[in-house]
């Protein structure tokens, strides 16, 4: 499957299904009268409310300011909000698990991951959708507006055209770019997995590691696994293992089938599977309960798609010692919300041109550095809401950020 | 003169020298230091502090928005933070009287005009400032976003390409465009000319008006007098009287001299002001105080150059009946914060997709009518701090967008 699903966001579970207190269930007319207007607001910093407070942000007194950083653009990060301002950039073609909406369609979700960030991490954040998706257009709109903003977070950008997007806007704007859709899900899955294994009392660097999946997140889960030193991870896509031998694999997969499936195995998901100790699902698809069953005793399963896990949770936990989803009406919730507003708080607390493997693997170790001794198998990550968080994510990512001198 | 100045944004008097109340002066080290992290701030209009919060503003909640989004996309402008969100676009090339200081620089007065729309309007505002300045590019980057946003205010855009660039932008885009420096200063001299004339006692339509600058404020100043009846403009430049008899002309103002200058002066500014009834000076320059002594009796004097008025305000009060300028500290102060935010705001309340000119002429209108009894010749417009004005403005011009039905 080449197009990222809403497996390739893990978020909560069905609404109208909440574990959380609440007055029942979620009715569609709370979700809309709750978007009316929109989920953000500009505010101002002081109140412009006297002759004096508008001489000084606005005519004559700004233009000091301006004068300043005329002479020193670097100023700039300092007079400006800019340097706390991340862009939440979509084309809207991957949105969710609903495809190709559109750019209007996807702003309710883009305004929800400004209110992440903000909610989060105290970042400012502003949804820029994008009514092109030509990716030439893509990087060159990001940096004609590049003097606008300190981040960019790109957001439902589909696969493939979302590998290239992202390494040219790195290589285009001097400033922490990010795919969340790849790496905020990388960064929680490799801090779950770390955390299912810590809970089994294993090792995680001798597993099997079966992804299902090769859209944004199957493939950034394969590279975050491989950096972090698993060597046996298999990647299998709608058409089956992601392998040298296969004809109709893009770059990107072709990369992939080279790197990864170490033992050099055929066919689709059962023979992946056979065996195997992880289970990792990234797709819209479905995996049967006879294959699950033929995975290796003490297995992980996580089934990620959304709002539809490939396993229902309680059928994989006849197999597997850990399960873990998307759905936040089971233990183990995998949310993308872990990770990215601590990632780009610490990348723009230390004023980090890039963000790195390293300090995505940081940002996976300290996720679950929160959890301590409260670490179980039905607890392998934090919960998406605990505020400890993205304050130690950011401290991880600050301090990988200078040792590697990129801040 | 071909740049915009200082004067095509009337604003506060100079720092240090504030009429109103504060502890002393405005230092150097106030103004840095309420700049420091920018003016502006995201916040969310609804905490995400519960499972359930983040289930309806995010996943799986959000997803039925922007189902019924991709469905009807006129729903955007309900759902989304879209339809009161103003960028404030510019590319750093005329800002304030600093001229070409570059998009970071741009960015503080950027910052201040975003935050008087949230003060006056009630309006979300963001600057974008563009590392570009080439017209095409403009353009093309705007149309890219324009799902993002719900009115365009281009800001400090050198002349003449910002007469392209707005009316290439109004071409592109269906939502309120304007540039403010055009037409939020013309709104203004407008109302403060009627109300000039109205505490004279005199008829504002015969009289002859010499405006001074044939940049952004002054070209869109004689489009707003001749649009309101006013028959007799003259507009000088650097080189002098702008008529058909030169040959060093730009487009624009080869279209101006063929719309002006009714009685065929030719000259320079004091072929121009003697025995007129108007000076409105909207240049960087200064215009002697013997040629002022040579207009009309019961003159009116609009020297908006700021912070250094082309003749100082207590020179011209020698000769003129009524005199104004753009600073805090004298009498009369023309500041666009009068029409900007209640213009946009109007256009946006009934969902205009136009600007037109009789919405400009009818917020001139508004401005001066918050004034009543208390106007006078020492008060021909409104405090620019006046709680009065942008809900009065904002009605007018809502009024008209549906009278002319461009909402």
């Amino acid at each position: 499957m080449s197009t990222v699903s809403e497996a390739d966001r893990p978020g909560g579970g069905e609404a109208g299904n909440q574990g959380a207190a609440g007055p029942g269930p979620i009715t569609e007319q709370e979700i809309f009268s709750s978007h009316e207007g929109g989920k953000l607001s500009v505010e101002i910093t002081a109140p412009l409310d006297s002759q004096r407070a508008l001489s000084i942000a606005y005519t004559p007194g700004v233009a000091q300011v301006s004068r300043a950083i005329a002479a020193d653009e670097t100023l700039a990060a300092r007079y400006t909000w800019t340097s706390r301002l991340v862009v939440v950039v979509s084309d809207g073609s991957a949105v969710l698990g609903l495809g190709d909406i559109g750019p209007k369609a996807s702003l309710p979700v883009m305004e929800g991951k400004a209110a992440l960030f903000k909610s989060f991490a105290g970042l400012n954040s502003i949804p820029l959708v994008l009514d092109t998706k030509d990716p030439d257009e893509i990087v060159e709109t990001l940096v004609r507006l590049r003097p606008s903003f300190g981040a960019v977070n790109l957001e439902d950008i589909s696969a493939p055209r979302c590998f290239e997007i992202e390494q040219r806007v790195i290589e285009a704007l001097d400033c922490p770019v990010m795919h969340d859709d790849q790496h905020g899900t990388a960064i929680v899955v490799l801090a779950a997995l770390t955390g299912a294994a810590r809970a089994l009392g294993r090792e995680l660097a001798p597993m099997r590691i079966v992804i299902a999946g090769a859209g944004a997140a199957g493939v950034a889960c394969a590279n975050i696994l491989l950096a972090a030193g698993i060597n046996d991870v298999i990647v299998v896509d709608s058409k089956g293992i992601v392998e040298p031998g296969r004809s109709d694999l893009n770059g990107v997969k072709q990369d992939l089938a080279a790197r990864t499936n170490p033992t050099g195995r055929r066919g689709g998901v059962a023979e992946a599977l056979d065996g195997a100790d992880v289970f990792l699902g990234v797709s819209a698809g479905k995996v049967p309960e006879p294959l699950i069953a033929t995975m290796a005793p003490n297995s992980i399963v996580f089934a990620l798609s959304n709002p539809d896990p490939e396993i229902h949770p309680e059928i994989a936990r006849k197999y597997a010692a850990v399960v873990a989803t998307g759905r936040s009406d089971y233990p183990n919730q995998i949310n993308n919300v872990l990770a990215f507003p601590g990632v780009f708080k610490g990348a723009l607390d230390t004023g980090a041109r890039r963000i790195t493997e390293k300090m995505k693997i940081a940002a996976a170790e300290a996720i679950l550095s929160v959890l301590g001794d409260e670490l179980s198998a039905e607890k392998i990550v934090p919960s998406p809401l605990d505020p400890r968080v993205a304050p130690a994510v950011a401290e991880a990512v600050a301090r990988v950020a200078k040792e590697e001198g990129v801040a």
